[in-house]
């Protein structure tokens, strides 16, 4: 049986962290082994936001690059390509432009909310407001089984089957197939500041490529139960960064739950906690870290993976699109 | 000294009539011999409001190109292009999109009569109305000097240099030209039925390529005076169609001047001047549709004009990404 295609991938828009890893590079890496994978650096996505900061687009392609290999994503089994290296793309975002209109693109609740959120409002770039056109020509252009995405991003997936559909109906063809959303069942992991997301903006996030130190500093100074005063104290595990993140990444489950009972007792102090924490994610990350300075080391394997890796994502998306203007009799010799 | 360049055609959605003779061809005729002319069969505009008759665009590809050559424009002089053979155009307009508000665009006033012409309204695909910024990417990405424009298209003109000198800003670079919109200096000739446009859909066209029964049935057919009943009354030459014919392509400007003082004294008839006419239009479409007709025979060479023009073209075109690209940052290998 043949393997069903994922597409995921990130904007390059900074170095990844742990809740990316525990959303999706950890899946990723399972992922790779069962399913033929492309993995998307979205850097024509990342500059609809970032157009006049092209330089950190830039950079963070090769700092995203590096996280890819140092968690065991393997170029060999999965695919990691560059986006704007796509021609095919800018072609089907055009023609896919066709059969959307305005208003619909402006109920896209996604799109509305981060609108908001950058405060846009009448200075709206028109990049932005299509930019879920440009997914769907990701989507399609791999003829994508699979596509993870947070349930935020469900509209998203909406859209592009809605493009799907009206494109095979209006040129009578059977070219472009539907998409599947893939829920993550992992809770998205706080900031260590409690916040909700994480985020280099909100400056609450641990990267994969934090030194020892500074794993150490942003650990202890991670909030807790706000009502934990005193050592002799009973404290709260629901809500405690400190316990959400063992939850993630302790896996020693049988001593975590011992913890927990003592935290909620009381006679067991922050810090004391923060250390087991701090041991737990040096366990996942030190491996993690000396991958990436040996990789950081070989610019010219790098380059290697991501020209190759366009390269072979190439000849699906020049097939895809090759389909597509022959249903559109775009095909003129 | 360099020649200008020039950057002007056609959206193939029919074949080419004596309006496009007057206001573009003849010139383009006379340019070829002067300027860098880059002649575009602009079949992805087309399809912005012809996306569900791809059909119509791809059979208007070889009719205008018919026309083209059949006028007297010289594939050796003039370079002609199908539009959606060059990839650029598309990433062009892509990193454009960011560049551009919503706002601004729905603020385009050819935009918003063209919009209300075609009865969009809340089904207004994002596709039509973003072509102003396609046409940013045309005109830039041949670094054309001059655009030929009517005076409903001016608004086009300043949107792609608005685009020019935002790009070349937020990126610290020159490489983007404006350009300067050419006026036609002749009034647009009316319909047959004295309709400002000439058109297809109004089926008020004298086309090239119709044949000399055609031509003599719709003079015969064309609205003159209303108020000249008969032979002896006097007659109007303002705003009689077949008179506004005769000042545009009949040479004889001495016989044209006895003839409309005989018309104004009264004393002659509409069939007379409509024959004349007829004489005037077959001795300019004769040899236009005989070089047609030869044409259409040799499908080879036209298939090799286009396409070794679209050749010819995207050397300049992918020099104009390339340098596009460099300024944003994107050449990363």
């Amino acid at each position: 049986m043949n393997k069903k295609t994922i597409l995921t991938g990130d904007r390059p828009t900074g170095r990844l962290h742990l809740g990316h890893f525990v959303g999706s590079l950890k899946k990723r890496v399972e992922a790779q082994n069962d399913f033929n994978q492309f993995i998307m650096i979205a850097d024509v996505q990342a500059l609809t936001d970032n157009f006049a900061n092209p330089q950190k687009v830039r950079d963070n392609i090769n700092e995203v690059t590096l996280d890819y290999l140092s968690v065991g994503i393997d170029p060999q089994k999965s695919t990691i390509l560059v986006q704007s290296m796509l021609p095919e793309l800018f072609e089907l975002t055009t023609y896919y432009l066709n059969l959307v209109t305005l208003a619909r693109l402006q109920r896209n609740p996604t799109v509305k909310t981060e609108i908001a959120q950058k405060g846009f409002d009448k200075s709206l770039p028109v990049g932005f407001l299509v930019y879920p056109v440009s997914q769907a020509a990701d989507i399609t252009a791999f003829k994508a089984d699979l596509v993870p995405v947070g349930e935020d991003q469900l509209p998203m997936i909406e859209q592009t089957n809605e493009i799907v559909r009206r494109f095979n109906h209006i040129y009578q063809t059977e070219t472009l197939k539907e998409c599947e959303a893939v829920l993550s069942d992992v809770r998205r992991l706080s900031g260590t500041d409690g916040n909700a997301k994480m985020g280099k903006s909100l400056n609450n996030a641990i990267y994969l490529s934090d030194s020892e130190e500074e794993v150490k500093r942003k650990v202890m100074g991670m909030m807790t139960d706000p009502a934990h005063l005193r050592v002799e104290d009973p404290g709260k595990v629901e809500g405690n960064p400190v316990f959400e993140y063992l939850e993630a990444f302790d896996n020693d489950k049988t001593g975590l739950e011992e913890l927990k009972n003592h935290y909620r007792k009381g006679g067991l102090g922050d810090v004391e906690v923060k250390k087991r924490l701090i041991k737990v994610l040096e366990d996942l990350l030190s491996p993690i870290r000396e991958r990436r300075q040996e990789f950081a080391q070989k610019p010219d394997f790098l380059r290697e993976v991501l020209l190759e890796g366009t390269r072979k994502a190439r000849l699906v998306t020049q097939k895809t699109l090759d389909e597509v203007r022959e249903a559109m009799k775009l095909n003129y010799f």
